[in-house]
């Protein structure tokens, strides 16, 4: 590192995925990141305090890049709540593609560390699931979606559609009826939730 | 093997899940289950040329234990659509939970010989898809069902269900919301039917 940059959090989880990019998911130690960086692993102690802390920071921030992505298109009340919902639904799937096509080893690498952290992957459909209940809920106000709990509906359209976001289905996303199937599920979720 | 016993196929094949049941996923070779019957290993190449084939065989009788017990739900042409599919959906749920439930170390075998298992793994979704595709069928026919095809929306609804029945799931299927995601998921695939 430069002497003259200043030793951000953001700096350190930026070396942290250039770690684990050429090193795979064991590796990824503060111990690791500091030598990547050229400094003491004191320094980068001072931001994360354990090797815990800053695989579950890095994990964090792989997923809050799609989330953030996606809540622009949940809270844009000026849009119909069925298109935001196709279109939601839609950039997830075209998310988790991009990531897993254009750079294949890291995403093999975060799913391993997603399924370590427990708790990050939890608050991260936490808030997934949050923004497809608030379209859901603006389609109920709006009288499109009817007889439907806006959570419960949001948190079965969010698992209904598993296939196009769950990383465990990587290989389907390649598949030549992918586009097709996804186009399947999601006619036939909003029609469940017009009925 | 008691010498007035006959050899048959169905018995190599129990004797090779007994073999996977104790050994895991790494054996069920042509010699592994010669040794367990007690029988020349000559006796059980009659059956099975290789050890792929033997493995192919355990993993399709495995597969086809649960889509038998679901066809019946299937072709009972004298029940309405609607049920006949919550019947089913819920049917195959319970059968993959009660073989995750009742020998987890046997379901997680079978689970990496499925992984191996590609065309025989395509060839039973085949046949539930297939299944599920009656029962739409006759749901259109009957006017229940409305604007779809029945193939393709068979298709979608046994994807949008995989978190019921893909084995990778196998975790979920015990947390306390599982029945209530469930419930959910096939009420707003129903209504997406009737619509």
């Amino acid at each position: 590192m430069a002497a003259t940059e200043t030793l951000t959090a953001e700096r350190i989880l930026e070396a942290t995925e250039e770690v684990l990019r050429r090193h795979g998911p064991a590796k990824a130690t503060v111990v690791d990141v500091a030598r990547a960086l050229g400094v003491s692993h004191g320094s980068v102690y001072r931001h994360f305090r354990t090797k815990a802390a800053l695989r579950e920071a890095v994990t964090k921030r792989w997923l809050d890049r799609t989330s953030e992505a996606l809540g622009g298109i949940a809270d844009d009340a000026s849009r119909d709540p069925e298109s935001r919902l196709r279109d939601w639904l839609a950039a997830l799937f075209a998310a988790k593609r991009r990531k897993a096509g254009d750079d294949p080893e890291l995403f093999a690498t975060y799913s391993v560390l997603a399924g370590e952290q427990v708790q990050a992957v939890g608050e991260h459909i936490t808030e997934l699931t949050g923004q497809l209940t608030r379209i859901v809920a603006d389609g109920v106000a709006a009288g499109v979606f009817h007889g439907v709990d806006p959570a419960t509906g949001a948190r079965a359209v969010f698992q209904a559609t598993g296939r196009f976001h769950d990383p465990g289905y990587v290989a389907e996303w390649s598949t030549p009826e992918a586009d097709t199937d996804f186009e399947a599920a999601v006619d036939l979720l909003v029609r469940g939730l017009r009925a």
